[in-house]
């Protein structure tokens, strides 16, 4: 770059706005905006799943109100890597905006197969990069750095701006002796470094853990352990579908040990044929078999790897344990390894895979007895070479709920930086970034937007505290026809209830309910016969202190009373 | 007891029957019934807390119908201690059998609280005892040994009965340096070891965790560094109430530190009321303040001790972080310490207060970052040390979900115990001992009893069923009246709907419901006018498609249909 256009650009310097719209005091659906005058740039789309409060939502995504305001200057999406929480809102965000889409080959190729699943009307353009690789987008230069991390082809990105260079380093750890591909590039980092960051933002998932995540490396040995010591069993191992390193290993150890792979489950088989197709797995040709296949093989012939590491309900490995697979029946001549760790709020149902198994009295492997896995994110140490080798002059945590965002922030402190550098945002929040500032100033509208079947955001907390009353208590429904032209009471009251009391064996209480319903109808017909909404009122009153008194809960009271 | 009876009784001898009714296969509810000819003891009536599936359920209790067909026969209730999963459930027991209550005077002084609230019109005879006592009943005689747990007067139970000893655990662990009182009385187990024990019930909570559980007295250690940190704020420290050792300790602490002690919580104080009305806590005179005097102190003068670890929505934890507590408001002069660990399926509960006092800046400290809290129950080598003493012939492991068992009887396993004579059952199953065998022979009825409101055991899967559908997409109700001999709508349908679309913004899809159904409707009166319950069902059917189809939901539809 010329001397002079240096100087220019210096003098008319505008303000970089780093706007965070997820993963900000959450985990899950993470998505930073990055604005600079008519160019504005996003790095991932994640999506986040619901609260244990949210009953009934799918998923939820991001609020992405303030890209559809100004989508004319959106101009690149780019991608870290391709674990749900950063591209699963693509195909939910895509209907109002649709930028090109850059990321490198195995993240492309699992938006591809997903963008395929839900066969929207809009195709994005999907632009393959490789680690390395530096793309211009209107006023900025984004380079893709490879990380390694719990998927494969991750990478975090460097962005040139006029004020200066922002790192993000999407989700990562250091690992020296990777499965497959390069240790994270740790040279150009600390190049980057060299030059000078203005801004890092740095995932804090495991910001509260002290020294190193282990290498990936070492569930090879508890594997091979496990292969060893189980040499006449079956061995039915679930782990994450996207951990193609960890599928690797589990299929490296059954070669080693003359033993037939079944992968299990579609969204396993969906990354495997992506990551064989595009190189980043090794599998000897005859090795995978098909589930159909399973039953030609003793059970020391065979490998089964599958989904359900978190003991989804629906998933192959729950159905495998509650005898509701086609395929596959876990029996006495079975081994289960869970090479995973249940994610917070998963304890339970992972809990109840374990607990099912061991009362069939089938041996299962897991994480509390054996280091059958390892997490993909930077414990504290690699976080702090992560801000050694690229001294940045300020700093934003990032991918944490806040008590990662604030661990994290105390490791900055730690390691000396200013208090006043430390930038602990909320979404919503814009950071104004000069070359030699950054202040917290106003925010846009940013949330979460919850997906319930086809419905993005039309489920909001009213409907959800209705669900929530419902689940509680259930709901009574009372029906009449009244003349209140001449105060009678034509047909009903019938009485309905749902999740209140066993109506079987409650005759009486209905019975009891029913009377106390048609005398509220009654009385008030006396007293005010034209008024329809006195009775409702006084039924949903009257009634549910009634149901309060006699069974100490309050269900729904729905009163309708037709008029002729 | 002299030989020639000895002799006659073993001439003889009938079996005894052990009857897990609860605790086994599951966290809680613990019960267990012990029955020879014409005499029934129970150890134990405790409470479980309803899976995430029971929807609106408040608890869980053991389902006692094998006791109340045998009423006549039930001599005795013996308590291990007083922590809710041991006596919880006494208050609905008591309904249907109302044996004598033998206990620890602590645990009764609990008892008693719970039973004043319940203000039941059956009074149990509570019957004091202490550790070393034996109590004679029918033909059992039972002995009380004590035993280190987190709540203080717990004892472990030796039984004598015709068949020989049975020892049952209750909770324990060994703490070398207790609080209060003993150490666990290793010397009497030991001996009665030598004179040999047929049956070992033993915990099993702790069964997978390697090595001792540490003493209570570590927590006083990072307490006191804690306190010597932070001489100049409120300190605020929420744990479990019974635990009588920890709040002692915090009160310690606070002496050294001069600061006063205000307690919040109900059940913190009655819990600390009866410990100190029977000398197991020791406070000196003007340490202890009201909740209203707090206003009075200056933040480094004070501590408050407070219920809400769990981070319970309605607990006065909850209520001070999120600014909805009368007498405490949690700011920037306040440290607050969690001197407690999740429970499971506690998580994101617990994370849900770490994560607003982070967002508020407040500091959190937590048994993640320094040893504030130890577990009650013991790690593997204290259990094989109960099981090197006791040197019983048979074992079942008891208190612990499958996972838990299982992991007990390996440990009894590695011992050197044969497979043969470890009993790993389920609730109900009975267990047929003489003294050289045990058999699983048959089975009671057994399982969980729900608790909703004034309910007991009204609630079923039906209803449960019912919620989740109802929580999952909501619900839609129809009403609508027809002059079925006309072949006429006469009014409505009427469309409403909680928990499936907010309504204000669906106006166009209640508007085309309502349209719809009245479609169904006619073209019903159109080909069987005479036939209500077809009409509903079409209702139920075509809506419901209607819906799925346009909204991806599969609300609960009700339809209503009054004749004129």
């Amino acid at each position: 770059m010329p001397q002079t256009r240096r100087k220019n650009t210096r003098l008319q310097i505008g303000k970089l706005k780093i706007i965070p719209l997820g993963g900000i005091g959450e985990i899950g659906k993470n998505m930073t905006v990055l604005e600079y005058e008519d160019t504005i740039i996003i790095i991932d789309c994640g999506l986040g799943f619901p609260d244990e409060d949210m009953l009934g939502i799918d998923l939820v995504i991001p609020d992405t109100t303030y890209l559809e305001k100004n989508k004319e200057k959106v101009k690149g999406l780019f991608l870290t890597h391709g674990h749900e929480d950063h591209i699963g809102a693509i195909p939910y965000v895509l209907r109002s905006i649709n930028p090109p889409i850059y990321g490198t080959p195995l993240t492309l190729g699992i938006v591809k197969n997903k963008l395929e699943e839900f066969n929207l009307p809009m195709k994005p353009a999907l632009k393959q990069v490789k680690a390395g690789d530096i793309i211009q987008c209107g006023s900025f230069s984004v380079e893709f750095i490879h990380v390694n991390h719990s998927i494969a082809d991750a990478c975090c990105l460097s962005i040139r701006t006029p004020v200066g260079t922002i790192v993000h380093s999407g989700d990562f750890k250091l690992d020296l002796t990777p499965i497959e591909g390069e240790v994270m590039n740790i040279g150009r980092l600390a190049q980057i470094g060299r030059e000078g960051v203005l801004l890092l933002m740095c995932e804090s998932t495991n910001a509260e853990r002290p020294g190193y995540t282990p290498s990936e490396k070492t569930v090879g040995q508890s594997l091979e352990y496990i292969f060893r010591m189980h040499p006449d069993k079956r061995l039915i191992i679930a782990t994450f579908s996207s951990n193609v390193h960890r599928v690797q290993q589990i299929i490296n150890a059954s070669v080693n040990h003359r033993r037939k792979v079944a992968v299990i489950g579609r969204s396993m088989l969906n990354i495997l044929a992506a990551a064989i197709e595009l190189g980043y797995m090794k599998v000897p040709d005859g090795t995978i078999i098909n589930a159909a296949e399973i039953k030609n093989y003793k059970p020391e012939e065979l490998t089964v790897i599958t989904t359900g590491s978190q003991g989804e309900p629906m998933s192959a490995l729950y159905r495998m344990t509650f005898n509701d697979h086609a395929q596959v029946r876990i029996g006495n001549s079975d081994v289960v390894v869970l090479s995973s760790s249940a994610i917070p709020g998963n304890e339970k149902t992972v809990g109840n895979i374990i607990n099912e198994l061991a009362h069939k009295g089938i041996p299962v492997i897991h994480d509390a007895a054996l280091a059958v896995h390892v997490s993909g994110h930077a414990c504290r140490e690699e976080l702090k070479l992560m801000h050694a080798i690229l001294k940045p002059r300020f700093f934003m945590p990032v991918h944490g709920e806040y008590r990662h965002l604030l661990a994290h922030r105390d490791l900055a402190l730690e390691m000396g930086m200013p208090s006043d550098n430390i930038m602990v945002g909320e979404i919503g929040q814009v950071l104004e970034l000069t070359p030699k500032s950054a202040v917290w100033n106003g925010r846009v509208e940013a949330g979460s937007v919850m997906v319930d079947g086809n419905g993005i955001g039309d489920v909001g907390n009213v409907v959800l505290r209705d669900r929530w009353h419902l689940a509680q208590d259930g709901m009574v429904v009372v029906v009449a026809t009244i003349d209140s032209y001449e105060k009678t009471l034509i047909s009903g009251p019938d009485i309905t209830s749902r999740g209140f009391v066993y109506i079987k064996e409650s005759e009486a209480l209905m019975n009891d309910v029913k009377a106390f319903t048609q005398r509220i109808i009654l009385d008030c017909l006396e007293d005010s016969p034209q008024d329809r909404m006195t009775i409702k009122n006084q039924i949903r009153e009257s009634l549910g202190q009634y149901l309060y008194d006699r069974v100490g809960r309050k269900p729904m009271i729905f009163p309708f009373i037709m008029n002729i």
